[in-house]
């Protein structure tokens, strides 16, 4: 198989609206139903629709795993964990072997019991300072505070054999005491062993040098709980994977907020723009990122476009909102890309029923518009509609070669 | 990937019908079209539908592999031969490396000749006692009559190296010369010898000891041809599987008939309901099996309701008999279920077309009622109106997945 320019070279913007898909609720519809979409549906109308199984049927998509499927990449192979999207999107440095946690300050009490899995707001960013570059059995810890009580965690891994199958220090719940990292179960090897000790000296010396900081000392005057611990969750082990250029022949850009898709994205060799004002919630600032598209797209081939608030009112069960938001996609961002000399694709990466406040494993809409596609006779772009559209129902892992194929840089199987 | 579980907790009735998927035949008509059917369909057209490959699509699934697959395991993965399911749906006891057969007894003359398949449906119990408990090269050889000429027969494995791999005895035609068992090609092995050695013992002992066996003579005085000898084909290999519980986290019950079915249910975990009055053709007894199943939703999450008519009538090539079971379990059984406090979903473990009086690899029907299911405009149960069904065309081994979905027992990819 060897990827071979085509005859024409197409450009693509590919819309993901996280969490996006969603099961009839409120008199039966779906936020994606209710909403005033004109611009999306008029994609509908001229493209071709379908439902697309991010992962496969029945399971659910985690949001990482899922952008790596829809960008090409099958998560099976490719998942490197987490923390390294965490890392990455926060632009700190990876190399082999290194491994990577999300992290929170967290307030604690003398006992280890979490008060507040997400303290610290304000000042994280001079706690991080106080615990960046430790030093524990010889391996070196790098912290960076990205936004608010949220940090990546990168352990140098050089030739330390650090191993990424540890588990969470964060409890996930407050009330709990502070978990011990223990390598996971059928993975107790000496790195896993040596990296759970490393994580757990760290969030002991974090404690130390965090509880009676002047940063926390300041947060008890004002009546504060104080940020004096920092708990790491979902490990990833770093590798270098083959870019999205270098797999799909064409250059890609990556118009996103939230860390964790900038950090998908430097994963896979995209490049990402920054964008200022992106808040993944009601405010987020659309008009920012569509012009960042638009410009990226002068450069790019490939221009991944993502909106987060979606998914976040998905996962507070907020229909209204969700709906609403839709709303705004249509008019602020897809009104102004719609007319874009490219490919136009717009999808989600899970679902995040309303109804249940979480991913499900429901299939997501997606329309590709754009030369020489199939136009299908749906008119309206939503879960249900797109059940009859002429791309069936598809895999996330096949949108990209199905995209590259109508960019002109396609595969070929035989001769 | 881990099972976690969601917010809310549902249930499930699971309707098979087997051998309910058909081709257009009397009137350009399948059976399921021409049946009466209005209860099920209010349920399609209450819920999602579409076709569903059981296996994979132009495989033509045995009754075995396809609940398997419709059960959520891999039949390639998972399927350990015909004969550990009659074995455990027989109640006999299975330990790891156990060989299991499906066997008949049968009549044969002196040259070894079959006269009848299926011979002795009466005095079978006291003939498969004469044989119960032999041993042959120290393997122990148990025997048990399960109805009219069927048994199910099981060599102790221990650490005697027997294997699956070994051909059947059974000739499938009468007029045939019993068949010498052998070694399956490309696996002849020490076990495998060993193994087609004592069947082939066995067999022959089989015919010396039923021979004259008085349940015979007596057979003999009345014109009737003795079941003089005992045939065994679909060797299986017993290992423990994970359960249904184990791998998806919900209790799961079956309610059906035929062993076959209710040993792959033992085999998968799930507790079996007996119900009295079953017979696989058009005077099964389905009160009772509804009375089961209705019960057995009380203590479980999962019910697996079979029901075996359709199909013998496939295999009979009774269209008229196909479809008046068809209107037989749309008011007997589905007007009483559909209104259960869970999810329900009928579909059908594959096609037997009347026209062909065989299994097909025609795609199956499949509908989903319950709470959050996208409903799609189908508003029929049939092979036809379910191919623009929301489901679109799924593979049997997915619809646990989706189903443990929408349960709130899912499985996360990633996060």
């Amino acid at each position: 198989m060897s990827t071979k320019p085509g005859y024409d070279k197409n450009k693509v913007i590919l819309l993901i609206c996280d969490g996006l898909g969603d099961r009839p609720s409120l008199g039966g519809k779906t936020p994606l139903q209710a909403a005033d979409t004109p611009n999306i549906d008029e994609i509908s109308k001229a493209g071709i629709n379908g439902l697309m199984d991010v992962i496969s049927p029945g399971i659910v998509p985690g949001s990482d795993t899922a952008h790596l499927a829809i960008l090409g990449y099958d998560p099976y192979k490719y998942y490197p964990g987490r923390g390294v999207f965490e890392a990455l999107g926060a632009d700190m440095a990876l190399h082999k072997g290194d491994v990577a946690f999300r992290a929170n300050f967290a307030t604690v009490d003398e006992k280890m019991r979490v008060i507040d899995r997400r303290a610290g707001r304000k000042g994280s960013k001079e706690l991080a300072e106080a615990l960046n570059g430790l030093e524990i059995d010889g391996v070196k810890i790098f912290l960076k505070n990205t936004t608010e009580h949220r940090c990546a965690v990168v352990m140098e891994g050089k030739n330390e054999n650090l191993s990424k199958y540890v588990s969470d220090v964060d409890t996930h719940e407050a009330g709990d005491i502070v978990k011990k990292c223990e390598p996971l179960k059928g993975k107790e090897g000496e790195g896993e062993k040596k990296t759970a000790k490393i994580v757990n000296e760290f969030v002991m010396r974090s404690y130390e040098i965090l509880n009676g900081h002047h940063v926390n000392e300041e947060r008890r005057r004002r009546g504060e709980p104080p940020a004096n611990i920092i708990l790491l969750r979902g490990a990833g082990s770093y590798e270098e994977v083959p870019s999205i250029k270098a797999r799909f022949g064409f250059s890609a850009a990556c118009v996103a907020g939230a860390s964790l898709y900038k950090g998908v994205a430097k994963y896979l060799g995209m490049e990402v723009i920054h964008v200022e004002g992106t808040t993944g919630r009601a405010d987020t600032n659309l008009n920012n990122k569509v012009e960042a598209a638009l410009h990226a797209l002068k450069a790019h081939d490939f221009v991944f476009l993502h909106v987060k608030a979606t998914d976040s009112m998905g996962h507070d069960g907020d229909f209204e909102g969700k709906k609403n938001m839709i709303s705004r996609i249509d008019k602020e961002l897809v009104a102004r890309i719609k007319d874009a000399d490219s490919y136009i694709v717009i999808t989600a990466d899970h679902s995040t029923p309303v109804s249940i406040k979480r991913h499900s494993s429901d299939p997501v809409p997606v329309v590709i518009k754009g030369v020489g596609v199939r136009k299908d006779r749906v008119n309206k772009f939503d879960e249900f509609s797109a059940a009859s559209g002429g791309l069936g129902r598809i895999s996330g892992i096949d949108l990209m070669p199905i995209l590259s194929d109508f960019m002109g840089y396609y595969k070929m199987y035989g001769t």
